[in-house]
Formats: C-alpha cells, sequence, structure tokens
C-alpha cells in the first residue's frame, strides 16, 4: 500500500483523533502519528499490519546513527504524547512513565523526590526515555551505574502484530524464562514499539567532587584508573580521558577555556567522585589526589573549587562542536569522522598510535581528536584531515573500523547502527550472530514492519 | 534413537576420547560426555543433531529447581574438564574462564590479583560459572554488585547444530545489534552451551563492617534502607532482613547462634558495608548505626568486632539447614515450601501478613520463615507446618504464589524455574510472553534439544 491510502489515513484517525494525525516536513516526510496510551499503539500497530505499513516509532530524535530517518513510505510513530510520569515508588525506588518522558523531566523528578535517576547525556532535554531505551544509551557515569539497560526494571512493549508484552514489576530480579527486555533495549525499534517503562533510581549524590589531572604515560592512566575506583570505594562516578591534541584544542587561545593543568602531558583526566557529605568526601578526594601525585600516578592537577570550576572543567570534556566553531578548524575544507568504538583497556595506547600512523594525510593541518570512558572501555576516535588532499571521511572511518576488528573490539559502543553503521556490522559480529539476529527478528516481526533495513 | 545406540557411542568417544564419556548412576540415568574444549562441544552438538539426541548441560547441580534432571534419554553433557581460567587482565579488570570453573576457584584467583569476582552463593565450591551464567544466580551482594547477569562481559556459546558464537571483547560497550548474550544468561541451558565467559572483577574491599539491627516496624525498616544507602554512598553490599521467626529459631536455645540483639523486634537486618579502608570506614559505619539509632529507624544494634562476630551473624542468616537438623523442628511429620519470589518493597509487609493467615493449620506448630534480600525486592518465604492435619506442600507454595500474582510479582526472583516451578510459570508470566520465549527458543533450538522439558 501507499502510506497516503485514504482509508488507511481515516482508520488512523480514528484511532488517535483528528489533531493525533500531522505532517510535519521539517521532521522528515510522510505523516507522523501521536498515540495518547498503549491501547493507541496496539492498535495503530494492528493497523499497520493490516495495511502492511512499516512503522518508525520516533523519541526526541538526538541519536547519532540515523536510526529514525525515514524515506517517505513509513508511518512515524512519535510518542511525544505520551510523555506521563506515571508513579514514583520511594520504598522501592522506583519511576514508572510513559516511553516518551524525556530524559532531564525524569532526572528532574527524581530530583524532587530525593533520587537520582543516573543516565545522563548531552541530549537530555530533548532525548526521550523510549529512546534511550531502544538504543541502550550510555553517557558520562556510566562506569558507576551502568548504561541504560542497567536503569530498567521492566518495559512494556507492543509488537507489530498489536500484542501488549507486560510490564514484569519492580524488583530487580526475576528469574522466570528468558529476560526477553534485554532484546528490546538495545533494539533500536526494529523489534516493536516500547510504550512504559519502570526505571531504577538510586539515592541523590550529596557532595559531588571533581578534579583535572595531566598524567605522563599509558601505564599510570591504567594505574591511575584502578587507584581511584579503589580509594573511593564505590563513589567514582566519572573517569573520562582526553588525549592531549584534544586537551590543547579546547583550551587553546580560540576557546573561552582556560587549562586547568598546563599543556605539558600525553593524557588528561576529568574525575568525579559522587559522596554522601561534601565536608567529608572533599577532605578524602584531595587526600587521594595528593597520593596520586606524591606515587607519580599524576603529574599535576587541579581540584575544583567551585561550581563554575567543575562546569569549566566538563565543558572541557563536553563541548565537542566548539571545535567546528570557532574558526580553530577549516571546516570547509575538511573531512571529518566521528566514531564510538569499544575496545579492552590494554590494547586502547597501542590503537590510537595505530591510528595517528596510518591515516593518510597526517600532516600539521590534520588531527586526531581522542576522549572517552576509559573505564568503560570506550573511546571516541574522531580524526580530522584538512586541505586539498585530505582523504574521504569513509576512508578514515574504515581505518579505525579497520584497527578495531584486527584487536576484537566494537565498532559502536554506545551510539548504536542504525542506519549510519550498518554496513560495518560484519566488521565486528560474526554472520552465525547476524543470522541469529535476523531469526530473532522474525519472531518478534515477521512482516519486517517495525523499523525495517535499520541495524541489518 | 536411544541414548545406548552404539554407533552414537562410538562416534561420541572418537571426540572426547575413551575415558571422555562415563556412567555415573549416582549423578543420574544416561552416559555423561565431558568435553575438553569449544571444538569439542560444538562437534559433540553436531552428532547429537544428527542422531536427534537431547543434551543437559551440568555444571556444579547445585540449582534448586530441578534444572539438570534427566530421565535417562539424553545425554548429559559435563562441563567438568573444562574449568580453566585462560586469561586475568589486571588493565581491563577481565577474567576469561572456561564455564566448568568452579565459583570459588575464580574467587580466589581474583583475590589473589587483588581482585573481587562479587557473585557470592552457598554452593560457591561446587558451582560453575556456567551454571551461575544459566540461572543468572543472584546472592548476598546484588544491592551492590548486581547479579551474574551483571558480571558478564561476554560469553562463547555452542548452538544445538554445533554453531560456535563467538565472545565479543573485553569491553563493557557494545551497542552492535541484539544483545543474544542477555538470552543464554537465565537460560537455563535451553537455548544452547555456554562455554566460556569473560567476568568483569571489581577492586577486592579493603574494609568489610557488619552490624545486626532489631528494627520496630515496617516503614522504619524501609527508610533504614534508604538511609544506609545513602549515607554509605556506595558501599552497601548487603542488607539482609529477617522476620521475628526465622530469627527466634536460629538463635535459639537449641541452635550454636547467640542472638547479637534480643527477641524483641518484629525484623531484624543484617548490614554489610565494603570500602576501602578499614579504621575510617569503620568509624564512619559506628557514626551512621549511632544516628540510626538516635532518628529511630533502629532499635537495637551490635556492630561485629571481630571476624568471628562477623561469621556468627552470616551464619545465622545464612545457616538455614540448622532448623531441620537440631531437633527445632519435627521434620518427619512436617511439610515444608521453599520459596523464592521477588515483589516491590512496597507489598512484602502486607504479602507475609497474608501468607501468615492464609496458611491452614498456622497454628503453635506451624512456622513461617521470612529472610531475603530487601534491597533487591526478593523474598524467600518458607513455611513449615508440623502435625497430621497439616496442609501438603504445594498446598502452601499456591497459596505464596496467589498473593505474588495478586500484587504483580515474581515466582521466581533467583533460582530459576526448571522442572520444579514449571506449572506455574504462567502465573505471573503472560500468554503471549511464554509463546515469545518458545518462539525465541525455536531459533536457537529448532530441534528441541537442549535441555527439552525444562523452564516450559
Amino acid at each position: 500500500m501507499s502510506i497516503s491510502d485514504t482509508e488507511f489515513l481515516k482508520r488512523l484517525s480514528d484511532i488517535v483523533g483528528s489533531n493525533g494525525v500531522i505532517e510535519d516536513p521539517a521532521r522528515g516526510p510522510g505523516p507522523i502519528a501521536r498515540p495518547r496510551s498503549t491501547e493507541d499503539v496496539s492498535a495503530i500497530m494492528k493497523l499497520c499490519t493490516e495495511f502492511s505499513c512499516p512503522v518508525v516509532t520516533v523519541g526526541g530524535n538526538t541519536g547519532l546513527v540515523m536510526g529514525t530517518q525515514r524515506d517517505g513510505s513509513e508511518l512515524a510513530l512519535s510518542m511525544e504524547l505520551m510523555r506521563e510520569i506515571e508513579e514514583i515508588d520511594v520504598h522501592s525506588r522506583t519511576m514508572t512513565v510513559q516511553a516518551g518522558a524525556v530524559l532531564q523531566t525524569v532526572q528532574e523528578t527524581a530530583e524532587a523526590h530525593g533520587f537520582l535517576y543516573p543516565l545522563d547525556l548531552g541530549g537530555r532535554g530533548t532525548a526521550t526515555i523510549g529512546g534511550n531505551i531502544s538504543t541502550n544509551a550510555g553517557g558520562n557515569r556510566v562506569i558507576r551505574y551502568g548504561m541504560t539497560r542497567d536503569q530498567i526494571i521492566s518495559l512494556e512493549m507492543v509488537l507489530a502484530d498489536g500484542t501488549i508484552i507486560p510490564m514484569q514489576g519492580k524488583s530487580i530480579k526475576n528469574n522466570t524464562g528468558y529476560d526477553l527486555k534485554h532484546l528490546a533495549i538495545g533494539g533500536e525499534g526494529t523489534l516493536g514499539v516500547v510504550t512504559r517503562a519502570i526505571l531504577r533510581m538510586r539515592n541523590f549524590p550529596i557532595s559531588q567532587n571533581c578534579a583535572w589531572v595531566g598524567v605522563n604515560d599509558w601505564e599510570s592512566l591504567t594505574k591511575l584508573l584502578r587507584f581511584m575506583d579503589a580509594e573511593s570505594s564505590g563513589t567514582l562516578s566519572s573517569f573520562e580521558v582526553m588525549w592531549k591534541e584534544y586537551y590543547e584544542a579546547m583550551t587553546g587561545d580560540s576557546t573561552p577555556y582556560a587549562p586547568p593543568v598546563p599543556h605539558e602531558y600525553p593524557f588528561y583526566v576529568l574525575i568525579e567522585l559522587q559522596g554522601s557529605n561534601q565536608e567529608r568526601d572533599q577532605a578524602r578526594f584531595e587526600e587521594i589526589i595528593v597520593q596520586a601525585y606524591e606515587s607519580g600516578l599524576v603529574a599535576d592537577a587541579a581540584i575544583a573549587q567551585s561550581e563554575a570550576e567543575r562546569k569549566t572543567m566538563w565543558g572541557i570534556r563536553d563541548d565537542v562542536t566548539l571545535l567546528f566553531e570557532n574558526g580553530f578548524l577549516d571546516t570547509k575544507n575538511m573531512s571529518f569522522y566521528s566514531s564510538d568504538i569499544s575496545l579492552a583497556i590494554t590494547d586502547m595506547d597501542d590503537f590510537v598510535k595505530e591510528i595517528c600512523e596510518e591515516l593518510p594525510g597526517a600532516d600539521q593541518n590534520s588531527y586526531v581528536f581522542v576522549f572517552g570512558h576509559l573505564g568503560d572501555g570506550n573511546l571516541h576516535v574522531n580524526p580530522c584531515a584538512i586541505g586539498p588532499d585530505r582523504p574521504k571521511s569513509k576512508e578514515m572511518g574504515e581505518i579505525i573500523y579497520r584497527a578495531i576488528r584486527k584487536r576484537g573490539g566494537s565498532i559502536s559502543a554506545e551510539h548504536g547502527i542504525g542506519l549510519k553503521r550498518k554496513e560495518y556490522l560484519n566488521w565486528t559480529r560474526s554472520d552465525n550472530e547476524i543470522e541469529l539476529m535476523r531469526q530473532v527478528k522474525k519472531v518478534f516481526d515477521p512482516n519486517n514492519l517495525m523499523n525495517p533495513g535499520k541495524i541489518f
């Protein structure tokens, strides 16, 4: 059928009401259905199955791999009218939400009740819980609290044929058969529509202590991670490493950021601890940093003395787009590739060195910006090549993926596959695995209606 | 075919060698194959597919739900010759093991390298990593470190047709398609044979502080959990609650255990924190316990002053079989049901009260022993009825499961389904979910050869 079939559109608005179906070319081609309830979603999916209409479920559209791209033949199913926070259970420390709830709203609601919803990422003001689930979103606190997968106690899902798979309660323990929710988490909307979820909340941290350190060599860096984790007994919430080139660019003359420590070291780390008592934890944090300095693991250190200093440190880590805005890079004559890979910590130093050597045209007008979540084994390696003889972006990506494949790593640590990385999926997953995935998809979605063409 | 088919047995010993196939009636009926490598397992599975021979993979046999029961028609695949610890990676903090590695060996190997493998349970001296994975084993430290699922970075698995699904590296982050390992974890051996795994290790805790407290009412108990978790900033590793009847039985005159606090309260909790500095953490722990006492959350408390006192506290929590050995219970005239349920913390008090009221013959010769992992939403509710008019065990179990179903809980939090709880699976999982599970099983095991008849 065609998506503009009159009968289909009429029955669609019978389900969601006349203002439940909209068109908005700015958001992509074709109609957008806006259900208000799980029952709406179920009815829509039954209709789409009857009319063989493919469906792309849409959250906040902050994904980075073209996971919700549409070509005009699919119905967009937007969760924008399903944003309700349904319940806070302070005893069970859970929050029940509709999938369209915005991450930041969830974070703020948790905080208002004395809790932390620990997932955090740049798109927090727009990204939805359903989108976070479908991509198994990561972020800056995975080392302590895990990825989205670790925050989801239960979820409700609607299959392609309209079947509602109910939630499984509020307990973190449930060993009754296969844990199917783990397929939907990270499933990129290809198995069904996530409609509601029960989220795990943690206690809101009372103290936050943040430092910026320079490190002399790779061996010290990995030792420092272990040292910090051991000494902070469970309170280490971020250990964000930046390679020299990235740090120097972010704190150079043309940026608003003054360098917290001088430009003298090959590696820099933003370290943050979240605890329960500001005064005591700060004293302890300073003690640990001094110990790290005295034992040579840290070559130089600055401890944030105010919230403003802490924000500056996080800005240097997070504010990546700055590089493309301030004239530092000649973006008109630039090839750029943004990667999100994971590999064993043991292999990282060697991996980055290899990338830097192998990049063609790696001269004074080229850069490899490397930063990432060391404790999670996740790096963002972003090569920029500038000038008329620069290599293509795709070529730079493939140099990275070849080096990753050789080391048994993964081509996507936290962003997912979508359309953008689809052609590389079999570089780090075997054909047998991909075939199993395809067969699993057939169980959930026999007619290939759910986000078809994504992942594989 | 019959499992004693000469051709089948000959080809089996061609794969694993003559002492690779044994019979041992003490371990159940039929032959036991003992592979030495993943390749052996793959060859055995190809052979079993050719001969349509069902397979029951066997680890340490410490499961509690008859998950490896055999009837003589299946081949037992024992992992007892695949116990190797293959690698410790101190930088990535991972351990790579064969599935037959014994939990305690893994714990001790980790400790020898300064790490903690946090999963811990009574069967540690026999239980294998493969068995832990297949049952998604829990235990006493889930509140801090999670279940087995949370310790498994990668696993290798052999499917029914011999296909080897390889491991996925050492990084905790990998968003490349469906995360299929989460089906094998908790899959009870019905989807394939787990042959190797990469385990996540944590820093070995330098300090341990343990207390036993009495609590006056349910409200205080749930507040105490939140208070302890918040004040201990991430170091709370156990919060084990016991109801009055269990505590009094375990610390009565006929047991070796003196009660750490008097028999005056409805609830008791064993609280343990694991940190990085014994002196400092102990002072802080005592401070927190005093605060809890002063604010009324705790009515009485004893802090372990030695490893011996700590062991006594854990004995009272763990040494359940004592009740059946010391003449305290008339086990000859007793019905007993051991359950492992989970539900929202909010519903627990009411749930236990209902069970105690509804149990038929709940007179002075009957007991309901309740203890469990409050923070995980997991209780073990174990009714004993003594005397000629006692109800059947099954009847007691169904009273528990009815009360759980009503509250949206789960009939198995950590033990699994196996054969023992199979008839109750659909009490808390919907028919749609069970049908999905069956279809997923067909993808992995189209001829139903892997542990057939277990779970559903």
